[in-house]
């Protein structure tokens, strides 16, 4: 049973009420129609601490296009079929460009500088595809599991639109096919990360799904041990340094916690040792990270004195 | 009085001991005849806890230069002066790109990616310049105050060496200067920022100089608040995603602590709330950082279990 | 009936003598079986006088894959179809860049710099899909009537050969496509060029196709004006600054010829008034371009004193 | 004597008079003052034939700041010193870059991608300062020698001002010596650039200073070899590839002659075999080409039918 920790419960609801102006500033994702007319005014925050209790405030238990958030959890899968010859095919740095950029991987021959950036997270994506025959089920299957909720799901609209738009992805899994860095046919690949970026998934299940990056890689709510505790920091610094996008340095400054974005307007983010968090808006900075979410973080590790700084 | 802690002492004096055959990998700096010069078997560490203990091994209490790791503390003089207008001249992200790279520099118009390239370095020391009439003075000083340390001094040696081959560092000055971004003129900008370089201080010197980073603003030797409780949060933000030349990921990745290191061999590191420390070992891999202290701080987090992660 | 140039008969058969030796240097293009298994020691040459004399040399009757060469043509046809219009979709700039980088293309918003690097010959082709309904058969069909040889065809092996391995163009394609500078759909487009690619010619065949472009726009085989004489001037100002790969400036200091090279190692060159040339060596030099063919041309324009320069 | 030219004189006069309007167009260099003053009305036009005509237009006989074409010239002279090893220290591509962009000469390891553009011309400058003890005094000598007007001479006020604003070359210059492509001092070298940039001279001294390439390397008003032909030819191809900035392309597409241009509104070109000219009108283009200048080259090709192409 889901019990209520009431300081938490009251910082998340005032940080709900004073970010709420914040979801007029900002960009709505509008390169598909089923991300562009959801509503702005959207605003959700799901805390879960690793003592297992979940706060929440606004619209968190609608479900929303979790979109890079996805990257977290494929990778930890990936990581635990192929372990530490994964970073043999991707980095591990910060790239210092746009997300979807592909000159960096030019210069560098077709290795992506870590599995967040686009060109990182298809290749993390194809490194499931090639050892699992129905990788977007296990995928979907993995995100049911950690998020406690069987109805997790595809928003098949989303998937089928983001293929139809998506030809910079293409371009990018082309090319690193064209450098030996893609194993799996790109129509395959693609279609399983158009999939993942697609899943639909609320506050609370994303906060509920992070739990084990806050607890050492062991599921608080389960109690069963997800990853090793060694995986847990090291997804965790990745987060750090390359989870939002090339507003990075910015976030960890104003914020400071490991997090990941994605243009739904949602970001996951953990202070190890004490709680996993997910907030959702949809109108995005220049960065492409969520405004009123940003925000919302900063007020959080503020107020809870609880940055890993 | 300093107090010695019995289980931090083990744990350094251990690591010690097992880093001593990493000294034997890469090389020391050798584009100026008194870093070449350094015998690559010197290994020291300084751990200087929260509570005033410090704990030391190895050649510990010998000077050495500090080169970048002094970034980290003219930083925190110029915010003192300036303020987040400092921000305007110089941005918060990783750059991506090695430490001393112009490429972005044009691509960005002047404006630095962060304090810790060398151009953000420069405008850092050039905002000092600006208001001190001294600048080299108060860098001096400044450092002699936070070690407790009144011999701590310039290696005018070392000084004139970086001047005379100092001819990449010129042409990112005059390049800052041509976008507007340099106050002071280029020949005392350059002569501050090589003494700052210059800097020949201890491990011991600089774990107590790095302890308020690790005391939210405080430093525990004096009691004395150096700085607000944000800003040695975002200055520990900035070491930890930028602080690392071009691997701060893999740095986050292994060690999991804000750190910043100098080409000298040196690199201090901070656990928010536990303990500063200081590594020295001149023989740098290919990203700047020395061999033997990026072991030795991997080694401290797995056995203190204390990574920020 | 075809006549013979007796001065230009011995300067080209002595050329074919002394560039023999230099098929033993470079590489033959191994990125696709059938071009790797040509013999390096194949060497043609044909000269087509404007006054419509043939001179030949060696294999010069031999066809091989025009590859790139290729993009002279289907340019002059764009250009026919389209006018200065086309000159909002593709630039007129050396690229400074490999032929089929993405990096420009990205800093540039998906306008290729000009239209002999692969991005930009991507788009002629596109411009001409999208008025022609059989594209391909008018590329074919007008190399059959500028070469005079109705025998002139596909090379079907090849062009399989260059889609199967064609990730780095269907990058670049899917790149363009999703900056809206592509309106025909992916596969339409990459299926025309690579076929326009696996046209196999001969020297002779090329050297004729070439002699518009030497005599002002008109045909000196047919009396036609195959295009304008402003025309004519552009494309070969185009070759001359764009049409040998990264060589270009080196090509001009030693050749002094508008020419267009491709990586089946053929190279057509022209010297207005004068002649059109094309040599045939298949063994290539880092840039790109045929050694011997290279030097073959280098030694008519010093043998003949007919440099532009 | 100078003779007159008839044909030509009326169509210079024509073009001269079309161009006017163009002078309104376009940004007169306002980087130093001595520049930004010049009024933009000045318009002149000077050709001189291989016959030793000279025919003229508007202010053909006023003196102005030379500014890059002095590259042409400064080039000639350091290959009469040191033959084709100066290519070891600069390329012969064109940039696709800025003229004073530090970008590709980081990526190419201080080796400037041309003698044209800005990096590439201190490295000549600097070979020549190597073995001329006053290479001012040379450069100045070989101007007033090759314009046969000795009242040639530096404007000291444009150099001061250069020198007072040249942190950009400064930044070239000290980013060359770090790379060991510099061999005198930086001072040295800069102040022979911005004196050779400032020399005075009329668009009639340069047209007949450029005669010898247009004649294959002989004075046609001396009837002294000045150059070997091949030198004169290469010197033309460099100018074709990479005289203009970045607009050799577009250049040569429209006009379709070897030249090199100025910030101070000049341009020199050649017609191998026919004349040399050379246009002033101070307003520039976006690229750094002077707006009516280029039109009334374009306007020269097109009515004399003499472009090389």
């Amino acid at each position: 049973m889901v019990k209520t920790n009431q300081p938490y419960a009251d910082i998340v609801a005032d940080i709900c009420e004073r970010v709420r102006r914040e979801t007029r500033h900002g960009t709505v994702a509008n390169y598909i129609p089923s991300l562009a007319r959801v509503p702005r005014s959207k605003l959700g925050i799901a805390l879960a601490t690793v003592d297992g209790d979940i706060v929440t405030a606004g619209d968190a238990d609608e479900p929303f296009s979790i979109q890079s958030v996805s990257k977290v959890f494929t990778l930890a899968l990936a990581l635990e079929r192929h372990g530490s010859r994964l970073w043999r095919r991707v980095g591990l740095e910060p790239s210092g460009n746009p997300f979807n950029s592909l000159v960096q991987l030019e210069y560098e021959n077709g290795l992506p500088r870590n599995p967040f950036i686009n060109a990182g997270a298809i290749v993390v994506t194809d490194a499931l595809t090639t050892v699992e025959a129905d990788a977007k089920g296990v995928i979907r299957d993995t995100m049911r599991a950690l998020s406690g909720n069987p109805a997790v799901d595809f928003d098949d609209e989303v998937a089928a639109s983001e293929a139809a738009h998506g030809h910079r992805n293409a371009a990018l899994a082309h090319f690193l096919k064209s450098h030996g860095n893609l194993n799996s046919d790109v129509e395959t690949v693609l279609d399983t990360y158009f999939h993942q970026c697609a899943l639909a998934m609320s506050c609370i299940d994303l906060a509920k799904a992070a739990l084990p990056l806050a607890n050492r890689g062991v599921h608080p709510l389960s109690g069963e041990r997800v990853m090793p505790m060694r995986r847990s920091k090291r997804i965790n610094a990745l987060m750090m340094t390359c989870g939002l996008y090339d507003a990075v340095g910015s976030f960890a400054f104003r914020v400071g916690m490991p997090a990941k974005s994605g243009v739904g307007g949602g970001i996951i983010g953990v202070i190890p040792g004490n709680f996993a968090v997910c907030v959702w808006s949809p109108a995005l900075d220049r960065s492409g990270n969520s405004c009123a979410g940003s925000k919302a973080l900063e007020l959080l590790t503020t107020k809870t004195g609880n940055s890993v700084f």
